[in-house]
């Protein structure tokens, strides 16, 4: 199949120079501006890497992921310099954890520095250049790998879409190039599907507190010419019952070995709604996003963000003074909600313990 | 039971003086700018209603109903001097469908007009003055039997959560004094209950687009001393089903002859969400709330309101430009998700067509 592209890129790495003269420059988009603005930041060290993941300057999971994977790569160049051996692993290793705290509940964040990590062991005896050189092209792999992944995920995702006839779309939050390394996930399959079939409609949800689907889903849906609905997250439910939404697709922060799935607050809403509405609600992650080392979704930490999420939009407070806040960043979603799991090795779906397994073990089963 | 009051007054009516040298005067609260400040309007014409309902300075179906029927008393006031016997009933029924459609969805509105309207059949014939004490004294009945409506329903609702040991509530949009003639629907009965039991604690869901909930109902939950949590319309089912939650309560705008209830948006939502983690959900809503004329929710319209409410907050864009837009005001929860509806006369459940019958009949059903 052809290539699918999208306009917008979140992350740019340019490597250093091969006589080292130029520096390798890691810029990303600032996502807190879109739709507004299109500014991008230059993170040069790991610390910047670390603050603009806590600060939401990037997210989505698989995209916090790739960001980590080249903040390891500038934390191996200062590094690599100024210490050898056995002290230069134990210096990495707890900047691995630094970054892999930025934020609790992304999968893909400790995947992608645990890679480096294990890299990190093999070139201890390396020559300088050489160790650098090796990091970062782990980084670039873990960059590609997972556009790779995106391809094959709305491969897979809009062959489903054409085959049920699905022409109208519900998803949640922000699943696109924004979020990735390549095309998306659930939006990945959206825009594969929409280069089949160009009357394909969605909806996006708002997605409170930070309006991810708002700011972020609508933009992405427009600049690639979608035709793309904004409703508020109330009236989603109201949608599914009149007949107006034929699925639901949704990405994932971190999926447990039986399939339950932790995703952004809202989404188990929407797979009850969907199920209580005979609407098939879809999941769609790169492996990566999976943690076979849970058994289910009851041991998926939930973070808890700042109440100003909740309390202010744009800087400006909308409600009374004072008030107590609760804000859960994610929820998960029970396995017997999800009709299916879009992975790049195919669908899961029936039995996940089984299907999730057959998947890791290169079983072909799609 | 001890009269239960609110220190919120979204409308306050002064008749006119015996010797009609002061006018009447009605000022109600600008629901707009609530929590923000506290500024009354002063409705002088029926038009001013008209606005003021349109615009939403007054909101929430009985005190829409509320601030209508002294519309038309303004109105009978200021056309009762200038045509006489049929014209004049020609002329208020004319302003009584200007008024009525203000604002489609909400049936109180309908209800206190055509109760005016049956008396200006009556009135034509009384001298000007005692035919406009007439029609004022009508409206404050309106008002004063909402008042009322509001203590009754308190009393049954808060002693429904004694008896269950709630301690945990979850409401949506603004059901309180800033919505009624009294201390409210929803409101007022976890009002009621904070009286006999300070202990129990509320979540209120945002309610976007329009952000009642936010904006409006912990501006009450404050106002009264009440334990008051805010949280985005999508935390609503991960808090359910967490254990957060013992009991869902809404309010309603119209309601069927066989219990189906239009409500604010999200409603469904959350009556959907309580049914699949067997949380009770309850709706509360005096008579005059329902529609016996319709057979189910089916033939209840659904409001679609402007983009501007889903697009903008604080007068601020939160999406991308252009992006298409559906404003569903309400949605039709049906009496299959409804542990019970708790009314002025009692708590209607079960088999909601004969249910709601006796409640009309006068049949004691408490």
């Amino acid at each position: 199949m052809k290539k699918i592209t999208s306009n917008v890129k979140p992350i740019i790495y340019e490597p250093a120079g091969a006589d080292e003269v130029c520096k390798p420059r890691l810029l990303v988009l600032d996502q807190r501006l879109i739709p507004y603005e299109k500014k991008y930041i230059e993170l040069k060290t790991y610390k910047d890497v670390i603050s603009a993941i806590k600060d939401m300057v990037v997210r989505g999971a698989p995209l916090i992921g790739i960001t980590a994977a080249y903040g390891m790569a500038l934390a191996v160049r200062d590094v690599v310099k100024t210490c050898h051996g056995k002290s230069l692993c134990e210096e990495l290793s707890s900047i691995a954890n630094e970054i892999k705290n930025a934020r609790p509940t992304a999968i893909n964040l400790n995947w992608a520095v645990d890679l480096i990590m294990n890299d990190v062991r093999a070139i201890h005896e390396l020559p300088v250049h050489e160790a650098i050189n090796a990091i970062e092209k782990r980084a670039i792999w873990i960059h590609e790998d997972d556009e790779m992944r995106c391809q094959k995920m709305g491969e897979y995702g809009a062959h489903m879409i054409e085959t049920c006839g699905h022409k109208s779309v519900l998803t949640i939050c922000n699943t696109g190039a924004l979020a990735t390394g390549g095309i998306g996930t659930a939006f990945g399959v959206i825009l594969t599907a929409y280069k089949k079939d160009p009357s394909i409609k969605v909806f996006a949800a708002e997605t409170r507190p930070r309006q991810q689907g708002a700011r972020l889903t609508t933009f992405e849906f427009i600049e690639n010419g979608i035709d793309c609905t904004l409703i508020s997250d109330t009236a989603c439910g109201y949608l599914m019952k009149k007949g107006e939404v034929d699925l639901v697709i949704a990405g994932a922060d971190r999926i447990a070995s039986n399939g339950d799935t932790a995703n952004k607050i809202g989404t188990y809403q929407l797979a009850v709604l969907a199920k209580e509405n005979n609407i098939p609600f879809y999941i769609a992650a790169p492996l990566s996003t999976f943690d076979l080392s849970i058994k289910s979704g009851e041991e998926i930490p939930i973070e808890e963000r700042s109440h100003e999420e909740v309390t202010h939009i744009n800087g400006e407070t909308i409600c009374t003074k004072g008030v107590k806040v609760r804000n859960p960043a994610f929820d998960v979603t029970p396995a017997k909600y999800i009709s299916g799991i879009i992975t790049e090795k195919g669908i899961l779906s029936g039995d996940y313990k089984s299907s999730i397994k057959n998947a890791f073990n290169e079983t072909v089963i799609a």
